[in-house]
């Protein structure tokens, strides 16, 4: 056990029935941690009063939402959702993995 | 262009003589970019004063260190530097790219 490395592939969970949560990293300004979502399954449209975030794409492809811009991402896309702006991950396409990262962490 | 969406592929660089920054996206409360590296470049030691950070290896493979822990990364590790922690890239031993981003952003 490590405090200080992680890797995806052990973090990464799937579930059916809903898309999953994994935390990786929490400090004072920031939090890491993945989203992960079976082909079909989606994030609502949803908005962080005064945190910046963003998403990476670390494997798969969906149909993501940021202000009034919608585009197809895949492995390599950075999405950036800056505070009091509503996002989305409208629909995934495949097994897709978000890193994801906001600062402040959410209370 | 867009403001919310950035590919990695177009916006990573490398430079033989050292290594190279790009800014991906900068917020009031969240910056976020990357370092690329030719095999047997390094990043030296370093410490962010009161700023989280973290490191996700995209591509390539690197010894770093954070602490007194001392890692070799491939793509998929998630690297954990929070504040007042030194860290650095010991050595690339591949071409490598790293998303960081740095909570709050450098001034």
């Amino acid at each position: 056990m490590t405090d200080f490395f992680r890797e995806i592939a052990a973090a990464a969970a799937f579930d059916t029935a809903k898309p999953t949560k994994a935390d990786l990293f929490l400090g004072d300004r920031l939090f890491v941690g993945l989203n992960c979502f079976e082909p079909g399954q989606a994030q609502r449209t949803h908005t962080h009063a005064g945190a910046d975030k963003f998403y990476f794409v670390v494997s798969g492809r969906a149909w993501m939402t940021v202000g009034d811009e919608t585009r197809e991402v895949e492995a390599g896309s950075v999405v950036w959702a800056p505070a009091d702006v509503p996002h989305s991950v409208a629909e995934a396409l495949e097994r897709t993995v978000l890193l994801v990262a906001i600062a402040p962490p959410p209370r």
